[in-house]
């Protein structure tokens, strides 16, 4: 499994990401699912994948290859965010469809060669954004009341952030509120795993940004995991008893019918 | 959808559910997934369901009908907690059988008549416990490691369970806990909701326990909602910034390509 998410707030965007990869619980490596391209004054993108790794390595690989071979339509030259979208949803597409049916005869249903990714960042002309790449090429991006995007295990980090993120939220506790969302995930989730990589761009600043590799042993990312436990733990007994609860203790014990 | 779960403490028992079903985004309907049964002074059963609502009321039906019959095995005689869950189980098995292939040329496969139960309670001589029935009948209890079972949408109600609940947990704070699990679930799956109704039961009463019906606008339960919001909030920024998003500032601009 996977966890991968973006947030896109006013001062910028947050892009975080595990590195577990695994083919059947026996099978567990680890691999970067962040990518990052430009960063050169001009534009700055990053993409996070998530499902079938030959899929995903291969629309990479498919990438840097076009921008070496300055393809007619590369991620240095495509005009804004949703052509660079259109992109690489094409190529997923087509990375996926080379490998179905190759084998005539296999199990095709079990074969699930799909990918999903984030891309996100800024083209010049443009204003910093997020776009979600279905495995059928088509994507959405983040909105005003849904700043952020998420691919591979959503649901456990997805809480933290609703109750968080609004666009006004600082670059500074977007990436706390990521970290966090990504720790509850890796908590329930034994396939989501550490390293933790992370980046964060700030809005029209072109640059490469901030880009970060926290190991299992990282003691920010130990120290937040220890306190975060514990901040929820005393949100937790702040809280008002359930009235009756307490009325159960009156509860008058009926006499037993075989005693 | 649904959620429901139960928490099993040394103290006794919670069961929680909320009352939303669903067939489709536009057949929205309310109906309680909880069913108690005993409660005489000799034993005292809780029944949640999820799933198929054809076929976890058609077992509920069976039930109360091998109760009213005295039926020669039923929830009334059954010898203790994994006897009522083999019977339960053999009936929904029974219930989702008689619906398939009732219809020749019928999309078979879309029709899904799956149901899945916890079953907990206490059977005078035993302990209490709480069971998780599978759609194939079969069924596992709960763990002192894992004291908590959960049906339906299980995700994002989950971390706060781990983060709270072992064996040792007051029912008080364990009927607190499965409220915030509940809320936290409403809160992210719009086909989870109130009312929400839970049963407390008390190890060794053998009493029919304390059952609540929270209707939307239950003051404790907006309030808890209210209160847990807010205590994440601060729970949230009292935890320590990133080290890295500040570096971020001194971020030297490159100068742009194409300007």
């Amino acid at each position: 499994m996977t966890y991968c998410l973006a947030i896109r707030v006013d001062e910028g965007l947050v892009f975080a990401s595990d590195s577990r990869t695994n083919a059947g619980a026996d099978h567990i490596s680890t691999h970067s699912k962040m990518h990052r391209f430009g960063g050169d004054g001009e534009r700055t993108l990053t993409l996070l994948s998530s499902g079938n790794l030959a899929t995903s390595q291969g629309v990479v690989t498919r990438i840097r290859r076009d921008i070496r071979s300055s393809a007619r339509i590369n991620l240095t030259n495509v005009e804004d965010l949703q052509a660079a979208a259109e992109y690489v949803g094409g190529i997923s597409t087509e990375e996926q469809e080379k490998h179905r049916g190759v084998r005539p005869g296999a199990n095709t249903e079990e074969f699930v060669p799909e990918a999903s990714f984030i891309l996100g960042g800024q083209i010049h002309g443009g204003r910093p954004g997020i776009e979600q790449i279905y495995p059928e090429g088509n994507f959405v991006r983040a909105s005003i009341s849904t700043p952020y995007l998420q691919i591979g295990e959503v649901k456990y980090g997805k809480p933290i952030l609703d109750r968080i993120i609004t666009r006004r939220t600082t670059l500074d506790a977007a990436l706390k509120c990521a970290l966090v969302s990504m720790d509850s995930t890796m908590r329930s989730n034994a396939t989501v795993g550490p390293p933790v990589e992370y980046h964060v761009y700030r809005t029209d600043t072109f640059s490469p940004g901030t880009h970060h590799l926290l190991e299992e042993d990282d003691e920010y990312l130990l120290g937040l995991r220890r306190m975060w436990a514990e901040n929820i733990r005393t949100a937790f007994e702040n809280l008002p008893s359930a009235p009756v609860a307490v009325e159960d203790d009156t509860t008058v014990q009926i006499p037993r019918r075989r005693p």
